[in-house]
């Protein structure tokens, strides 16, 4: 893989600067090892560690995440940094108490981890990190370095059900126009479609793929890329409400792509 | 609504350019009527007939239908340039024989709507588009002014599954990486999520989101925002044969959004 660039270790989106960068896995540190940085400067190094999310990171339990700290730590020309665990399975609770026994295990496990790695004689920054966990933060996280709060500042109709928020606390919308009236199929047609807002939503609200702010008789039905389909949950749509041009606010169900 | 923008009355998407529209409501037409166009140039307005797709557009079988093009016809300023009918439902289609029902039903309705106008003195364009329809289109089809093809061009993996098309034929492909081992869950993790390819394909596919080209036993399980999580059909992994940094060719379900 020489010659490769760097986007071959590791994600974009998980390169914050071009020295800083997460890693969980051996062969991404022989690839920084074999590009040392210039006029002696380091790669930051961030170990990115699964307590139990189920996406990026080193099992927290798996003896190989220790090996690998210690081998990013012992690597000439990168330096280990910090910890993280993105705690997204946050994301599967439903109400505070499930979040902060999720927030309260990661915690836990990164700090445990933080324990071994000063048993080594390794010491570096440990965060964790999720909208949910941020929102409803336990004690113990004062003890990290640092938290990652996600979409915290704007929030989005999953927040809401999760229970990170209320629904008043969004602080997004997504401003579409009623462009069609078909009477015939009862539905009004949007000019917001996949294209516009996440299909990320889909069969997970009564109200479709958004909450339609102000008109809570109206779902999101469905949408095809460019055109979404409004109907009332119940009932006749009263098309003399919403004369084309009317201006309708959707608020996202998932709010990170809009 | 007086001094509202164009935007109030049709989707962005559907404005090709500043004096060409599609509308398919007298309200919309009532918007132009008011806007009229400096230097003596006129709206050129397509109406949208809705032949059978259920998306947008006026009922082919509506006598509205017809009052409406009357109207833009003789609207000031207005110009009535031709009737436009996407026949989407073609989508629902599996095989040629399907397609070219739904391509003779939408173009022999489109026409006799046609000859409608042409027993009140209108004469106009006509033109129908879908992908599959315009990919084995009908002899009739040659009595329309033009049609739209889609993207025919480029096709997609949905497009194989109609029919339009065979998976060779697919000339679109989105590049991603290797960039985790997710030994413990039989998993690599690719940095491709749902921002980099459409969630449309969910659940369409034995293969997942996407096809993944020449590695027939890998399945686009999931999507994150950011990640997608692949796993083999049947069988364990051999991780060996995937290195972190691995280039794996993504050929879309859905291509018209990349």
């Amino acid at each position: 893989m020489d010659g490769e660039p760097l986007s071959a270790l590791c994600s974009p989106a998980l390169v914050v600067d071009v020295d800083k960068v997460l890693l969980d896995h051996p062969d991404a540190l022989e690839q920084l090892r074999k590009r040392p940085l210039r006029d002696g400067r380091q790669w930051h190094v961030w170990l990115k560690l699964d307590c139990g999310n189920g996406r990026a990171g080193v099992l927290h339990s798996d003896p190989e995440a220790l090996t690998l700290a210690r081998a990013i730590a012992e690597t000439q020309g990168v330096q280990l940094t910090g910890v993280y665990a993105h705690c997204g399975n946050s994301y599967n609770c439903r109400g505070v108490e499930q979040v902060q026994t999720v927030a309260q295990d990661t915690t836990s496990l990164t700090l445990q981890f933080m324990e071994k790695l000063k048993a080594v004689g390794i010491t570096c920054k440990s965060s964790i990190g999720s909208t949910p966990s941020c929102s409803h933060p336990v004690k113990e996280m004062a003890q990290l370095s640092e938290v990652h709060p996600g979409n915290y500042v704007f929030y989005d109709v999953q927040q809401s059900v999760i229970g990170s928020c209320s629904l008043e606390d969004v602080a997004v919308r997504v401003l579409t126009r009623v462009i069609g009236h078909c009477c015939h199929r009862n539905q009004l047609l949007i000019d917001c479609g996949w294209s516009g807002i996440s299909l990320d939503g889909a069969g997970k609200l009564p109200t479709g793929y958004a909450v339609i702010e102000g008109h809570p008789n109206l779902k999101l039905l469905s949408m095809t890329q460019e055109h979404g389909r409004v109907e009332p949950a119940s009932g006749q749509l009263d098309f003399s409400k919403y004369p084309l041009g009317t201006q309708l606010m959707l608020i996202p169900y998932h709010v990170s792509n809009v």
